[in-house]
C-alpha cells in the first residue's frame, strides 16, 4: 500500500554499491548540464536566475519520492519556460514581484491540476492533445524561443511574444547590436553545437576511453560557462556592454505560500491547464522511451500525482513550473542512472551549488544562456513533421499548420487551443460522415463488394448496404437520409439490408435513426433487416425493443440474407464450395 | 437547373384537379387550426397575435415555393416560439417595440444561418444534437411551454423563464386566481382533450362517412374559439376579469426591414443559431416520416434552403420564426394534400382571415389560446424516454437527463449546450478507451478469442491483442500505454501481434503511437507484427515509413500470424479441416 503511494520504497529495498556508483555520477552530469539550463530557462520565463535552480532542488526531491519512471530527469524545461512567459506576461510585466507571483501561481495550479487529474485517474484526457498540434506546436514554440534570446544574442532591445512583434522589433533593433554580445554569443553557440558531435570523438583520440569521453563532452556547458564567465571577468567586458547575471542570492530557497488572489487564479486557469498538459504529454512521452529500453513501464495516472507534487513543490520554494526535460533525462540515462536516486542527488548537488557556488556565477553572461537555450531548442524544431503529417492525412496536416501558425503569429495559449479544436472538430467531421457502399455478390463466391469497384451481382428487389464505421449520432441521421434516398422512388425494391461487419457500437441516436428507417421502409412496403452484426452491437439492440419492431431479421452472414431473401440470385453459387466453417 | 432551385416547377407541371381537390380541403382544415394556434404561438413567443397570423403567409409561400416536402406544414410552432421568447427577453422586456425588433431580428437570423448552411451543404451539422439530447430537450421545453400559460389559465400574473422562477411565482400569485378565466380554461382544455378522441366517433354516430368525421373532428379547435368568444362576447367576460384578444390589425403585413444593430445581432447569434438548429432538426423529421409513407424522400440542405428562406421571409413580413409543425403536418396529410400548392392555398386564407375575420377575433379569450397550447405541448412531453435511453446507454441518458434539468432550471439555450456538450464529451470518452482483448486460440479451430471470456490456448513467447475501435489521437496513447505494460517484465516474450479487424482507420498520432510501439518494442528486443489490416488501414500505413520500420510482419490472418511465430502451437489444430475460402 505505502509503495503504491512511494514508488521510491520499491526500489530503496534494494538499493546496492552499483547503483549508488550510477546514480552518482549521472547526478554529477545532469548537475553540470543543469546549472547553466536551470538559469537559462528561468531567464527565459523572465524570471531571476535563481528561480530556475530551485526548480532543481524540492521538485527533484518529491519526484525521486513518488515518479515511476527510473531515469527521467524533472525540472525547468524551454516550452514550458516560454508557456509561462508568456502566461505571467497577460497578468504583470517581466521583472516585476507581480510577474514572479504569477509564475509561482502557475507552478501551483499546474501542479494542483495535475495531481487533480492524476488522483481521478484522468490522464487520458491529455491525449486529446493530438500527436500532429504537440508536435506543431513544440516546432513553433522552438522558433519562438530562439527569437526571443535575440536580445541576448545581439545584446540590444529586440522583444516580443509572437512573430508578429518579434519581426518588427529585430528590424527595428538592428541598429543597436552589441559587437561583443554578439561574438561571444556565436562563439557559445558555433563550440556547443561541434561539442554535441565533435567533442567526445576529439577526448577518444586524447586516449580517454569511449564511456568517459562520451560523459566528458557532456560537460560541454560547463566549460562554456566557465570560459565565457571568465573572460567578462578578465576583459571587464560588463563595462562594454555585455549583460551579466549579476547577484545570485546565496542559500536554500524558502518556503513559503505565495501571494496568490482569486482574480489571478481565475486569469491563469487555462494557461496553468495547459501548461500541465503540454509538460505531463512531454514528461511521459520521455519517460516511456527511456522505460522501454529497459522493458519498465510507467504508470501514467501516477506519473501525473508525481509531477503535480512536483510543481506544487516548486511553486511553494519559489522555483518556476518543472517537468520532465529531454536532453537531460537521456544524459542521466546514459550516464548510468539506475534509480530516482540519481535525481535526489542531482537536488542535493545543486543546493550545494546554491550554497557555494553562486559568487562564481557573478559574471556569467547572459549571451552564454542565450547559446544554451538557442542550441537546446534547436533539438525541438521538426520542420518535416508537416509534409510527413500532411502526406498520411490531410485533416492532421490541416490541424498541425493551425497549431503552429496560431502559435507563432497569435500566441502559446491560442495555438495550442487552435489545434486541440480543429482536431477535435476534423475528427467529429469524419466520422459524421461514414463511407457507406452498396455491395453486390462476387459471382462463384460467398463474398459480397462495393458495387462501385468490383464486378458483382445484384438483386433489384434486395438493397445491401455496408456502413464502415461505428454508429453514433454524428452519423445516425445520415446512414437514415442515405437508405431513405435509395428507397425513393425505387418501386422494385422489398428488402433492405444494412451490412454492420465494421460497427464496433451503437448509441440511442443511431439506434433510434435505425427504429425510424425500420418503421419509414415498414410504410413504404418495404422489409430491413441487418447481416453481420457484432456482439456489442447486438446487446445494445437488445436493450432497446428495436428487434422485437424489426420487420425483418438479424443475419449472421450477407451470404445467408442473400439465400433467404433471394434464393435464385445465390443458387448459382452452389456450384463453388462452401465453406461450413466460415467466421 | 430551375426545377433544382424551385422544386415547386417540378409538381407545377402535372398538377391535376384531383391534385387541386386534395390541396384545397387540407389547407381549409389546416387554415383553421393555424388560425387559433398562429396566435396562441405569438402569445407564447410574448408577441401581438398578428405575428403568428402573418408567419402563416409569406413564409409559407415561400416554403411552396423552395420545399421538398410535398406535405410538411411550415408556421408557427410552440417550441421555436418558446426560444424565441427567452431569446428576445436577454435583449428587451416582452411587450416593448425592442422585443418585437429582437424577434424579427431571430426570424431573420436563424433564417440566414439555415439558408448558409444549406447553400454550403453544412445540413450534417445539425447531427451534433444527438436524439436523446432533442428528445429530452423538447421534453423540458414543453413543460416550461404549459408552465409559462398558468398565468393565462388561471388569469394572474405568474411568470418566470424557468422552474426555478416559475414555481415560486405560481406560488406567490395562488391567490390572485381569477376563477371565471379558470373555469373557462378547464372546459376548453377537456374539450380539446376529449376531441382529440372522442369527437370523430361521436360525427360517425351522427352517420357521417369515417374520413368526413375525421375532417370534421380536426374543427375542434374553431368551436372552442367560436364558442368560447361567443361566451366573453355574450356574457361580457372581459369586464369580470377575463383577458382577451383584443384589435388585431386588419389586412396584409407590411413588408420592411427591421431596425436591427450590430449589437442586438451579436446578442442573438447563438440563440438565433439553436432555434434555426432546433427548427430544421423538427421540421427534417417530421418531414422525413410523412415522406416515407409515399416512397418520397427529402433533401435535407434543399431543406435548410427553403426554412431558411422562409424565415427570412418572416423577418421581413413582421412574422414570427418559423419552422414545420408535427400536428398541422399530420393534419395536412391525412387531410389528403398531394403538393406543396396545399401550403400556398393556406396562406391565402389566412390572408384572407387577417382582411376579414379580426373583428371576429376581438373578444377571444387568451384562457382559449393557452389552453390550446397546453394541449398542444402534451403530444411533445415523452417522459418514458429518459428510461428507455438510460436502459440502451448510460452516457445517452446522462446527456439526456442534463439537457432537461438544465433546460427546465437554468435556461432554454443553456439546457441545449449543456446536452450537445455532454453527448460530444461522453462520445469522446467512449472512443478514447476503446476495448483492447488479448487473444488465444480455440484448440482445433482457426478462430481466436478473448482470453478472458474464452478457453483458448495461448503461447508465452507470443501477445496477441486485439483492439475494438478505430485508432485515433483519443485512444493512440492509451493503446501504446497498454501494449508497453504487458511487455513490461514479461522477459518471455518475443513477439507482440496486433489483431486490427475493428480498426476502420488510423490517423497520424495513431500511426506515431505504432511508430513509437514498435521502436520501443525493439529496442526491448520484442517483434512487432499487425495482423488482419483493412484495405483503407493499409493504405494509411503505406502512406508513411511505418512498413519500412515494422520490425515483423503485416499477416492477413491471426492463424498465420500464429503459424509463423508459433508453429508449435498451431501445428495440432492442422486436423481440424482448414478452409481456403475464408475471408
Amino acid at each position: 500500500m505505502l509503495e503504491r503511494i512511494f514508488p521510491a520504497l520499491t526500489w530503496a529495498r534494494g538499493y546496492s554499491r552499483d547503483m549508488l556508483g550510477g546514480d552518482l555520477i549521472a547526478a554529477m552530469v545532469v548537475t553540470i548540464m543543469l546549472i547553466p539550463q536551470g538559469m537559462a530557462y528561468a531567464m527565459l520565463a523572465g524570471l531571476p536566475p535563481e528561480a530556475g535552480l530551485y526548480g532543481a532542488i524540492v521538485p527533484l526531491l518529491i519526484y525521486a519520492a513518488l515518479g515511476t519512471s527510473r531515469t527521467l530527469a524533472v525540472g525547468p524545461v524551454a516550452v514550458v519556460a516560454l508557456m509561462t512567459a508568456a502566461a505571467a506576461g497577460t497578468v504583470a510585466a517581466a521583472g516585476t514581484p507581480g510577474f514572479h507571483v504569477a509564475a509561482l501561481a502557475i507552478a501551483m495550479m499546474s501542479g494542483a491540476i495535475m495531481l487533480a487529474l492524476g488522483l481521478l485517474r484522468l490522464g487520458f484526457l491529455a491525449n486529446f492533445l493530438s500527436h500532429p498540434v504537440i508536435s506543431g506546436f513544440i516546432t513553433a514554440a522552438g522558433i519562438l524561443i530562439a527569437a526571443s534570446q535575440l536580445r541576448h544574442m545581439l545584446g540590444n532591445a529586440t522583444s516580443g511574444k509572437t512573430l508578429q512583434e518579434l519581426v518588427p522589433s529585430f528590424l527595428a533593433n538592428l541598429g543597436q547590436i552589441n559587437r561583443i554580445t554578439l561574438a561571444l554569443s556565436l562563439v557559445v553557440v558555433a563550440f556547443l553545437f561541434w561539442a554535441r558531435t565533435g567533442l567526445a570523438p576529439l577526448l577518444r583520440r586524447f586516449g580517454l576511453n569511449p564511456k568517459l569521453a562520451l560523459l566528458l563532452s557532456r560537460t560541454a556547458l560547463l566549460v562554456a560557462v566557465v570560459v565565457s564567465t571568465a573572460s567578462v571577468w578578465a576583459f571587464g567586458l560588463d563595462a562594454r556592454g555585455v549583460r551579466i547575471v549579476g547577484e545570485i542570492p546565496r542559500g536554500l530557497p524558502q518556503f513559503g505560500w505565495p501571494a496568490l488572489s482569486f482574480d489571478l487564479a481565475q486569469a491563469l486557469l487555462i494557461p496553468a491547464l495547459m501548461i500541465a498538459v503540454v509538460g505531463y504529454v512531454e514528461s511521459l512521452s520521455i519517460g516511456q522511451t527511456l522505460a522501454a529500453k529497459r522493458r519498465e513501464s510507467l504508470d501514467p495516472n501516477r506519473e501525473l500525482i508525481a509531477l503535480g507534487a512536483a510543481n506544487l513543490g516548486a511553486g511553494l520554494s519559489q522555483a518556476m513550473p518543472v517537468t520532465g526535460g529531454l536532453s537531460r533525462s537521456i544524459v542521466n540515462f546514459d550516464a548510468g542512472a539506475q534509480t530516482p536516486a540519481a535525481g535526489a542527488f542531482t537536488a542535493l548537488m545543486i543546493g550545494a551549488a546554491l550554497m557555494f557556488l553562486t559568487p562564481a556565477l557573478y559574471y556569467l553572461p547572459n549571451a552564454t544562456l542565450a547559446a544554451i537555450i538557442i542550441v537546446a531548442v534547436m533539438s525541438l524544431l521538426d520542420f518535416r513533421a508537416l509534409p510527413r503529417v500532411w502526406a498520411i492525412s490531410k485533416a492532421d496536416g490541416a490541424a498541425m499548420a493551425a497549431t503552429m501558425l496560431a502559435t507563432l503569429f497569435i500566441g502559446v495559449e491560442q495555438g495550442l487551443l487552435a489545434g486541440v479544436g480543429l482536431s477535435l472538430a476534423l475528427h467529429l467531421y469524419r466520422t459524421s460522415r461514414p463511407h457507406i457502399a452498396i455491395v453486390g455478390q462476387v459471382p462463384g463466391t460467398e463474398h459480397f463488394r462495393n458495387v462501385a469497384r468490383h464486378r458483382v451481382v445484384t438483386d433489384p428487389a434486395v438493397l445491401s448496404l455496408r456502413v464502415d464505421e461505428s454508429l453514433y449520432f454524428p452519423n445516425a441521421r445520415l446512414l437514415s437520409d442515405r437508405i431513405l434516398a435509395e428507397v425513393a422512388g425505387n418501386r422494385a425494391l422489398t428488402h433492405v439490408v444494412l451490412l454492420c461487419p465494421a460497427v464496433n457500437s451503437v448509441d440511442a441516436s443511431a439506434l433510434e435513426s435505425l427504429e425510424a428507417v425500420n418503421l419509414r421502409l415498414r410504410d413504404a412496403g418495404v422489409t430491413f433487416h441487418l447481416a453481420e452484426v457484432k456482439g456489442p452491437v447486438m446487446d445494445s439492440l437488445k436493450r432497446s425493443h428495436f428487434l422485437e419492431d424489426l420487420s425483418g431479421q438479424v443475419f449472421l452472414t450477407q451470404y445467408d440474407a442473400m439465400q433467404t431473401l433471394s434464393p435464385v440470385l445465390t443458387r448459382d453459387t452452389r456450384a463453388a464450395p462452401r465453406c461450413e466453417t466460415a467466421l
